[in-house]
């Protein structure tokens, strides 16, 4: 019990110190601080003489400075450091008078740089509070409220929930929101639950309802069974585990500063974006044999999450979302519980965003960073084949996880940034929560003669068939900005003179993209290694220093290419993309995701071909997920993983953990060993 | 310090507790026991009144009773059960005069119940004992000796390694092996140092060389920086870890009785075999709504490892090597190190095996059993669209591994078995130890201007290209042994009659393989979620109770089809195969695997195109890397990992987790909380 307490400080005491060093910037790239939020509030305010919801902010995040101007800060002298940080800025997205404004503010000179009105197509991300906003029209609406009371349901039992609308086709849009309503019948779990068959659209920049449609009644599906709330639930329970302690008496093995981290042979820092969610940077890794650090990634973060349903039908054919453009991958991070999200050992920190009036919000324990001690093994040999000994050599190993949570309505996605003391960096996904579900006549597979467009879960209930993509920016800076992007082509060779007793063995034939059409690839239909390579600087035995693409869980899109979501999330359309380096490509769906229309993606960039050798390159991969749902995912989804690996290949003389000796013996606290 | 003994004190007790019990049976399928060994020596070798070298056990395994016999003892009266076990029987491979025999041996009668002189090709599996002896023949040789003075090299410093020979279409087999030597130089790695361009060819029935060869010079690479045992490395050290200690002061929450292991929801059989290593049989998981226990597995282990190296030359062509059958991955799996090759909370298990001579040897250690706490989540969700309230519920995640390392030759294996609450069986592989490595007299790559046929990982050291095939057995018997193999297809369908804004969606089509030919699948060719489910037992919502295979790393072999190693080697040609169950067939290489000709392996099985709807059928899955050694990997390999997982489809009603409640607080022994 003690020891639990014991722990406990060790958290709370990172948590306060990391709490207060939070609030403000030390480096370059620390997210806007909540006083920066407030600033860029009154300077815009003042300028427009407007606030919600005439003036809204949409977006408010660190104009970066540029890469070099951070690079030339980074690796400059650390006693001038503190002094010589570059001007800050903000990049604001507000939406004026039915226009999207895009502004950058000075900070330091406490005035608008500059302002645009983006005229192309597509709107800004959406804001929590004008969604809550509409969510709660329908309960003033009258023929709302009779397709309920026509339904026989309780009133106080429904809630509504957005759905961005997509884009399909429409010469003109305007900026609207369809609203999915449920019958929660006191059950926590509203999203199993759907008033199938109503459809409430409602404009954003009015603020109301614009359509409304009651197609036909379907049953609501019975709350029994859809519960996941453990005070909730009836026996039996089950199944029971064991409990464990981990504890570390003297703290944890990694630094927290501000928002830079060092651990083992590890440094990056930790920024965090209302959009992109998480963002390292500028993660180095020691090189015990260099005597110094090496610069592998310059910037990594989710640049964009395609998630599009697959049923055709009128009130679902809509639901093509781009979680990160429209909802805010960053704005929807939730607060991770200790001891349940993150281990006994984790430390948390906070992330601040600004909401619609440039009010900051806190979320708390948004990040929580931990040592991973999963009981694997780092290397080991036994070697019995020297006379007279035998000679086991083992290293445990352990690695350092940054998490975080996005719950975008009905889902949760976990994300993990694993570093690992090898120098692979692990982009871990979890997907779990609730099942996209809707509504149906049927009770059983079958009654149904037709598509039912996935999986009947229960009575009354289809969790509908979809994908994941989730399209990581991976701005890799192998030793230098200079990178090329290298293909290690596995070929089949037959021997036919004779000279071997084979007929046959492979090779690797290397081919390096000179343009980014060759960087353009479906992974799994040839056997390949994929790496990212400084081509000006080799190992001792000539070898081209490199990291490598270790994908896990890819898919490729089934949606035609023409049809107007994969027009949209056609950054989905090759696992691999690789474009030179440019500041304004940043999100792969486009800066203004909402109801786009696929004129700003990374496909499209990638179609000006242009030359990657040698040259400040960006390797984005797409994580897939088809998705065929299945009863165990109902009625909350045991956590479903995925990701990729970024490996070292020929970036290291030699294994870099070597030397790396096994962790000392703990000394606990003294302790009787009689409980 | 005192809970680092308490800690041990647990472990001990379960080590002595395992080492009491895994010595005399208890249940139909536990390995058999050092006496029963014996028994078997007695029986065979007073039959023959022959002994090593003239009579050497080359197998000697448990004979398991017909599967009929054993589901019905296992699901027999629990009082009965000790009393009505089945006839303990043992298969035996004997060689004797140059000629395989099989000889099985009733052990409760205390007689041979018939044997079998084997005339087909290939040969049993190899024994430590005659190729320790084959390895220490040079050191005999003068051309040997000749070769390593000629060299400037020291004998004392020579040691000696078995490589299996292979089959080139030589139309008579002679049972050969092929000496690789390494010339040490007081460094533990002697694989990084071989003396290339020697081959020493042994006879193991007669235990004579018969061959020599000594084709030229080739630089044997320098010990400098071989070394990988801690106590001779020098400084600096790195990167450093802080220890930290894992505590569960009221033991683990698994029981083991004898070889039977329960956990959680999960209750299965570990067995050993000395081919195969770790069998799991009769993995059943209790189902908490029906409130019994459902069957899953009712057997899986590695059938046959594949590994063949990629470098045609005189000196490695040969190196196509079947680790299983071949060098037997029961036998060469090695003790354990605790707190590094698993957790601190880890319980141990011996395994025994017989020696050429019939003598039991003993693997202390050899399986480690653990909970692992990943500090990975279960499944959580956040609600924040209900009014004034936000809800969150998470639950971490918790599995059991069962853990074996396999170091055959340079490599270490690392397999785990990990059972997850939540129904999914995650098989993992871990690659380590060290790499094949060629010398040669490169010291750059510019020098070099052939095919190298690997990486010049520093001077004089190519690491060669290889692949690793695992093809698992998988005997899934989902609630009973009728099972079908359905095809999950990911199809694409156009909307053309203008029905919806969408052009298009996805939809599943379920194809269910009648025959053998159905089930040859090659992965990632098209979208197909692959399961084995019990046609015969449905859901309420009426789907068909299965489960899924999940796979994560395959890889199609590039080795001409016609070539000799590929037909030995064809039973991966595809991802999967789909078998009748069959007694008979249990090695996917064929039961006499060294010099095999392709003629018993599971490929061929395969062509008889069985009918396997509705049966009691097998799953084969290969796990496949192609491995393209680079300097990281060198002197000794980070771990490299891969696997799959087998997860539960439409098998329960809803998440089989949603009731587990997270574990209790744990209350350490009384604690001060100043160390």
């Amino acid at each position: 019990m003690k020891l639990e307490i014991f722990t406990c400080l060790i958290t709370l005491l990172f948590f306060s110190t990391s709490a207060s060093t939070n609030t403000t910037f030390h480096h370059p790239l620390d997210p806007l601080t909540p006083s920066e939020f407030k600033l860029v509030r009154t300077i815009v305010q003042k300028k427009y003489q407007a606030s919600p919801p005439t003036l809204t902010f949409q977006y408010i995040g660190l104009d970066e400075p540029d890469k070099a101007i951070v690079l030339s800060w980074q690796y400059s002298d650390p006693k001038t450091k503190a002094t010589t940080l570059p001007p800050r800025r903000a990049f604001v997205v507000a939406r004026f008078k039915k226009q999207s404004l895009e502004i950058t503010v000075d900070l330091s000179k406490r005035s608008i740089v500059s302002t645009n009105v983006y005229i192309g197509h597509g709107f800004p991300m959406l804001t929590f509070d004008e969604q809550d906003f509409v969510a709660e029209l329908p309960f003033k609406y009258k023929p709302f409220i009779e397709s309920v009371n026509k339904r026989g349901l309780n009133i106080s039992e429904v809630v509504c929930s957005t759905a961005s609308v997509g884009w399909y086709g429409e010469i003109k849009s305007k900026r609207t929101l369809k609203l999915q309503c449920f019958h929660t019948q006191g059950s926590t779990n509203l999203f199993a639950m759907p008033l199938e068959g109503i459809t409430v659209v409602a404009d954003l920049d009015e603020r109301k309802l614009v359509a409304y449609f009651d197609r036909k009644i379907v049953p609501v599906p019975k709350a029994e069974g859809t519960e996941y709330v453990a005070s909730k639930q009836k026996p039996p329970f089950g199944p029971t585990f064991i409990g464990a302690a981990f504890v570390q008496p003297n703290g944890p093995g990694f630094k927290i500063n501000g928002h830079s981290i060092s651990w083992a042979n590890w440094e990056f820092h930790l920024g965090y974006d209302i959009r992109a969610g998480p963002v390292i940077s500028l993660a180095s890794i020691y090189d015990i044999q260099q005597q110094r650090y090496r610069r592998v990634l310059y910037r990594g973060y989710i640049s964009e999450f395609f998630v599009p349903y697959m049923d055709p039908t009128s009130s679902w054919y809509f639901k093509t979302f781009l979680d990160s453009g429209e909802f805010g991958f960053g704005q929807s991070m939730v607060s991770l519980e200790p001891f349940a999200d993150c281990p006994s050992n984790a430390a948390f920190l906070d992330a601040y965003f600004a909401g619609e009036d440039g009010v900051p919000v806190k979320i708390a324990n948004a990040f929580c960073v931990f040592e991973k001690y999963a009981g694997d093994i780092m290397w080991r040999h036994t070697e019995s084949e020297i006379h007279d000994e035998e000679i086991r050599e083992v290293r445990p190993d352990v690695s350092l996880v940054v998490r975080t949570v996005s719950t975008v309505g009905n889902y949760d996605y976990i994300v993990d940034w694993e570093f690992k003391p090898s120098g692979s960096i692990k982009m871990g996904v979890g997907l779990t929560g609730i099942l996209g579900i809707k509504a149906t006549a049927y009770t059983h597979v079958d009654q149904i003669k037709e598509d039912a467009f996935g999986t009947l879960l229960t009575d009354n209930t289809i969790g509908v068939h979809h994908d994941h993509y989730l399209t990581y920016h991976l701005d890799l800076d192998i030793d230098g900005e200079a990178n090329s992007f290298v293909k290690t082509n596995l070929e089949t060779v037959r021997v036919t003179d004779h000279s071997s007793p084979r007929k046959s063995y492979w090779t690797v034939v290397r081919e390096t993209a000179k343009t980014e059409a060759d960087a353009r690839i479906k992974l799994g239909l040839k056997p390949s290694e994929l790496a990212v390579v400084n081509p000006n600087k080799e190992t001792k035995p000539g070898n081209k220093m490199g990291y490598r693409l270790f994908p896990f869980t890819v898919a490729n899109p089934l949606l035609a290419p023409d049809d107007y979501p994969q027009l949209r999330g056609s950054f989905t359309n090759y696992n691999v993309f690789v474009t030179p380096y440019n500041k304004s490509e940043k999100w792969a769906g486009g800066l203004y995701a909402d109801q786009s229309r696929g004129e700003d993606t990374l496909a499209v960039w990638s179609l000006r071909n242009r030359s990657i050798e040698n040259k400040d390159i960006v390797l984005w991969h797409t994580v897939g997920i088809h998705h065929v749902p299945c009863q165990e995912d109902y009625p909350i989804m045991p956590t479903l993983s995925g990701g990729f690996e970024l490996k070292p290949t020929n970036f290291f003389e030699s294994n870099p953990v070597l030397k790396a000796k096994a962790p000392k013996p703990v000394h606990l606290p003294k302790c009787n060993s009689k409980p």
